[in-house]
């Protein structure tokens, strides 16, 4: 009988040593994250990908390739299988025919980062983790809590006082134990860390732990799924922590080894705003890793990450594919809000608007070439938000008429 | 060749009288809301569920029940096949062992909303609407903007200023013409009356149009596809305007005729405010309409509608199916948000905790009997309600401790 998940170890991808599955681990001892390594050559022979064209539409339809090996510690919501939305009239406005939206808002708590509380929480589940903490920008404290209390676990969240309002409400109505910090995500990670020691939890910050990067990379195998495993061209991620990024390169490449797709890889764009861009620093600098980004800002508040721990893995994967790193500023994220719910009628968050400037910038540089199929990632549902709209709405009594049509051309 | 749509004509379920689709209706002459005819006998003989089966997950896998005959005007954000979410932990504490929660909350625009914009928006375009206006308690006039915008047709709004700020938000983006008003939505409904006279716009008013509630429909087609065409014993629906459940029992209708359910049809619950309860009086009294209710308030704001045009539907649909209406009050409503989010790990909006309140209710007055298989329709995303959640949040400085633990039981 096939097993229910094709998980063989972790392994370090700085010094190699490998760590096994059924017990607890956070960092490699060399201090890099782990990675998840799955049998693909057994599996290349077990699976078809017709099999999985029958199953629900959520990301454990991917179960083989996730790392949670008995399927009763699964804690979902029904997450995945978000819709891939064709961008006819704003591919047209920006020159790019065959745009397409992966809208990621369409998901448990409105963002992304369900896919890694999903698939991290239910491998913690089966791993026994009864307490776990991490620094969040927000949207993935939320995400974490509500997982965690459907799965009975004991979550402790720091996020910065400038994080999205509504995230604190998702935090503090499922019953987690919430503080703010007056700093960046890197102020709340220092706090978590020494809580972590003091109190003997989980540490589930960013690639702290292994498996939440299993749960985004099920991003990267329903676009080839929803393209029928033909690979688009390009693939444009807002990165902050770039976990997102890092999971769809790797999903590709398993998919590769497992014949499911074949060709070129999608030239992968890391996407981060002007005013904290440290991948893009080190991408022109042809650098490995990054530095740690001073005085970082901007409206896109899930990609205000000073310095991520993947950094490297990011950087490896934009050099891989023969992606690239860019910068936009923040009233171009603005402008490009509006114009896709203007052209498109979706309602998207600022980082996902921020792909999108950078989808109309790099076909403006002729880097996205003509009649490319071009995947912007859209992190989050805009509901999230509340301050990126200006608006005026004017009061009316009971009984009044209408006035003359305002012009909003 | 099998046409898309099976659509034959409306009818008036007062007066009987029928009308074409081929051209634009509100209501029929009689005053009554029109319905939508299929050729079920010629359906029931081309298609089969099993075909169904293999479409995309989204509500147009259901097109020959759908009113869009040309496939090219569907304007679609990828709404529709919503999680059936097992509650198992919830439905313990409520003694309701098959509990089952529909989240309408993971679909474009946060609420249900959504299907009824995006079926009654693609017929809009296939009719050559260019301007529609409507009232709104929020969700509804957010979606139908959105959706608009991506079809290219012009939206005036008018909603109470005690709608959700954040549909707001969501219509001024995507370049609706937006008004509030001090008053409820039936002040709104008076304005956008006028307004409709005046300046020769489609009147996209709840039921004034018919279509909207075919995209509703999809949910009774879901849940009865969800279950593998096994149809729960009872579904609890928050009920305002009414039209889900009008739309369910619909869809339930044309399931059977088409002969893909067979046996009893689920119970109908509509579940209200306590102090906006229009058809819970009704039902209790055993009439066929509502009358208008004074002064209604609640938390949950999408049902706050004092009187609901399609009134003599919903409660059709009750007595038919040997269902009830049952009110509860908002306190209880907000502390069943919270349960369900510390339990389940789902943070739903209030007019979804209003129907497990409900449910929980009935399974103490035994009306919802041990071991029955009970569906809650949660009708959107708790994130569109910011002040439904309590929240005092500790504020640390960078490099603190986290203070101790403090007790959330």
């Amino acid at each position: 009988m096939m097993p229910f998940s094709y998980v063989s170890h972790l392994y370090c991808p700085k010094c190699k040593k490998t760590y096994g599955t059924n017990e607890k681990h956070q960092l490699c001892e060399c201090g890099s994250p782990l990675l998840v390594a799955y049998n693909l050559d057994a599996l290349r022979k077990d699976l078809k990908p017709e099999i999985i064209a029958n199953r629900e539409p959520n990301l454990w339809r991917y179960h083989e390739l996730l790392p949670v090996e008995n399927p009763e510690h699964i804690v979902s919501l029904g997450e995945g299988m978000t819709p891939l939305v064709p961008m006819p009239r704003l591919g047209k406005d920006m020159d790019i025919e065959q745009l397409y939206m992966k809208d990621e808002g369409i998901i448990p708590t409105g963002t992304f980062k369900a896919r890694g509380a999903a698939v991290g929480i239910s491998k913690a589940k089966e791993l026994g983790v009864k307490k776990l903490a991490m620094p969040t920008n927000g949207n993935a404290g939320a995400a974490w809590s509500l997982y965690a209390a459907r799965a009975g676990i004991q979550v402790t969240v720091v996020m910065p006082v400038d994080a999205p309002a509504i995230t604190r409400n998702e935090c503090a109505i499922a019953g987690a134990e919430l503080y703010l910090v007056n700093g960046l995500i890197s102020d709340a990670g220092a706090i978590v860390s020494k809580a972590i020691q003091e109190r003997n939890m989980y540490d589930a910050s960013t690639l702290k732990e292994p498996y939440r990067i299993e749960g985004k990379k099920t991003m990267g195998l329903e676009i080839a799924e929803q393209f029928s495993w033909e690979l688009p061209d390009v693939i444009l991620y807002p990165t902050g922590g770039g976990v997102g990024l890092i999971g769809i390169y790797k999903a590709l490449k398993e998919l590769q080894a497992l014949g499911w797709v074949q060709g070129k890889m999608p030239r992968l764009v890391a996407v981060q705003a002007q005013n904290c861009a440290p991948i893009v620093k080190a991408w022109n600098e042809k650098k490995q890793v990054s530095e740690f980004w001073p005085n970082s800002s901007t409206v896109a508040f899930g990609i205000n990450v000073p310095k991520a721990l993947g950094d490297f893995l990011v950087l490896d994967a934009l050099y891989k594919t023969d992606g690239c790193a860019i910068a936009v500023e923040d009233d171009a994220i603005i402008h490009e809000q509006r114009n896709v719910a203007r052209l498109e009628g979706a309602f998207i968050c600022p980082e996902g608007a921020a792909a999108f400037v950078a989808a109309r910038r790099l076909r403006e540089r002729g880097w996205i070439r003509k009649g490319e199929r071009v995947v912007v990632l859209n992190t989050g549902i805009g509901l999230k938000y509340t301050h990126t709209v200006d608006i005026e709405v004017p009061i009316l009594q009971p009984g009044d008429h209408l006035p003359e049509r305002r012009d909003y051309s």
